[in-house]
């Protein structure tokens, strides 16, 4: 099976290797690593201000010549319930108490920055766009197309992945349930939950259903992730876990000891820290908010509300009220660089083709 | 990348494809036809009576003389609590009533046929055995053993895998999130739960821990999730969906036509039918049964309130009330014969390796 495709062409890399965009742990040096070792580095700007997403683009184009990505979060429809909000602030208060912190104000317009973030992608040149919770409305997909820039889209479902290869997208990353962090769900199925879709039968269902290259993700971390994706007919893979406890990652030591720590079995889906469902290792602010969970306000409102709890939990060296954001596989998960990662998937996968 | 490995020795086949022992829909031509095309044909003996076993064992041992095998559900521990029956019973009133349906008569003993099933396969010199939920007593396995038979475990965790090597187990089957019916669970993880981890995540995981041979399992349906688990160090693959499809599978015409509607994002894993998790189409059932999630018995309590009423519902023509077990990627299957899905499995993995 050779290692280059429609994909590796499309996006100029020179393999099929995707970086996830890790909202909150990507940096500019991880991103530069996976590029230059041959894969395709991604910012996670999920969260970041403009200022800051600025910042981050020139400071991987000064450690970079080869292509990188942006990955950005659609805005999604949200209601904002005062009661709710409300409410939920009073769920948090114990958290608050103890870490002496106060109540946050709740900021729910995403579309400024994105639209804005959108501009500074197109001004900085960068190459290629990934988008996470949705699809962008028709007139950013033509502007960012217009200036050459490489889209790829997130499917959790058959029906996803459709909708994405109508919108235009150069080709759909299939998140298999297996995934860490964020589920791209923009769909609703039975029981009014987001698809959590096994990579193994995700994969080959989207393939089968569209004409534009599908890039598996969800519990890949080696070689043999790579290539068994491939086989089942994705042109690549997107790694994310595998990539978060690497040395240039910036997810804080605490996280990347926890993920290393951990079982398969461990994590669980979850709304509590972000009002959108993620997988994560479970801990005490999981277990405890659960119980509430018909009171969680949408995104990201209740990622605002929490903000706070969780980066002084995390500061406090303490894992049980931030969230660990981990896929199914964190027993493959390994304390090395990006790019020993890279070599080592690279040198491997001629073992197993 | 061989397709004649340990497992194919020593199960004495010549592909590394089991059929799953689906309790309620395999048929001895089904079983027989799986062998005589090369794979490992299997008895989903879970629900029969010591008589109907020694008939289906007979009826393939005429259709076929190569290997074939048989899986047992072990008998787990269960709390019998009249309270909880009587609440049950409650909520199965309505649908009763519509069926005309009389309360049944619980009987919680499955030691007793478990231990006589046991002694029929050693005198009907059955060459393999599988086992779901659990693993038996030490005794067991040792007799078993002493007659030469090879023994298949079953584990949807790390731990469960290491149990099933330590107690003697031939090899062990990875059961991914993704599989149909009942999980093959015998352990409790965070939230409760029994684990769901995806094919992709678990069969590495497993792989790397354990000496003994690995069978993935969980939406695999063609010669793709066949060498797609290879290559994450399975040494073969149990498909389940794809032969309950097939012309010589017993499961009835409503039900295979359920499965051939369905999409990937339309199963649940429910204990509302049995007691146990298990995955399968989501209905009207299932939706207003979860209500009463904590008030549902232990299997087989649950299993056998509600066998009656499948029944009736199934035989009306009505798959609103009735289990339709089905894993992740019910797009995948064909309506077939299953030496057409054998031939074809084979025929492709030449293409892919």
């Amino acid at each position: 099976m050779k290692l280059t495709n429609d994909v590796t062409e499309k996006l100029g890399i020179r393999y099929p290797i995707i970086q996830a965009g890790m909202a909150g742990s990507t940096t500019p040096e991880l991103v530069a690593t996976v590029s230059n070792s041959g894969g395709l580095g991604t910012i996670g700007a999920g969260y970041f201000t403009t200022d800051k997403l600025d910042q981050e683009i020139t400071h991987v184009q000064e450690l970079t010549d080869l292509p990188f990505a942006v990955n950005l979060f659609v805005p999604s429809d949200k209601l904002y319930l005062p009661e709710k909000v409300e409410k939920m602030n009073a769920w948090l208060r114990p958290y608050r108490r103890a870490l002496n912190l106060e109540e946050p104000t709740v900021n729910i317009s995403e579309e400024e920055q994105f639209n804005t973030a959108i501009e500074l992608l197109i001004e900085k040149n960068v190459p290629i766009v990934s988008f996470t919770f949705g699809i962008p409305d028709g007139a950013i997909i033509d502007k960012l197309k217009q200036n050459h820039m490489k889209l790829i889209g997130t499917a959790t479902s058959v029906e996803e992945a459709i909708a994405n290869e109508q919108a235009g997208m150069d080709m759909v990353i299939a998140q298999g349930s297996e995934a860490g962090g964020h589920r791209g769900s923009f769909t609703y199925v039975a029981g009014d939950q987001v698809p959590l879709v096994g990579t193994m039968s995700l994969v080959p269902q989207i393939v089968d259903a569209v004409n534009i290259p599908v890039i598996a993700a969800g519990g890949i971390m080696d070689a043999r992730g790579l290539i068994a994706s491939m086989v089942l007919g994705a042109k690549g893979a997107q790694l994310g876990t595998a990539f978060l406890t690497t040395e240039e990652s910036g997810a804080s030591t605490l996280y990347k000891n926890a993920i290393q720590e951990s079982k398969e079995t461990d994590t669980v889906v979850t709304k509590v820290f972000s009002g959108k469902p993620a997988r994560g290792i479970d801990n005490d602010f999981i277990h405890n908010m659960n119980r509430y969970d018909d009171d969680i306000p949408d995104y990201p409102i209740q990622n605002q509300l929490t903000n706070a709890i969780r980066k002084a939990s995390a500061q406090n060296g303490d894992t049980k009220w931030t969230h660990l954001w981990s896929g199914q596989s964190p027993r493959l998960a390994r304390a090395v660089s990006a790019s020993t990662l890279m070599q080592q998937i690279i040198r491997h996968t001629e073992t197993l083709i």
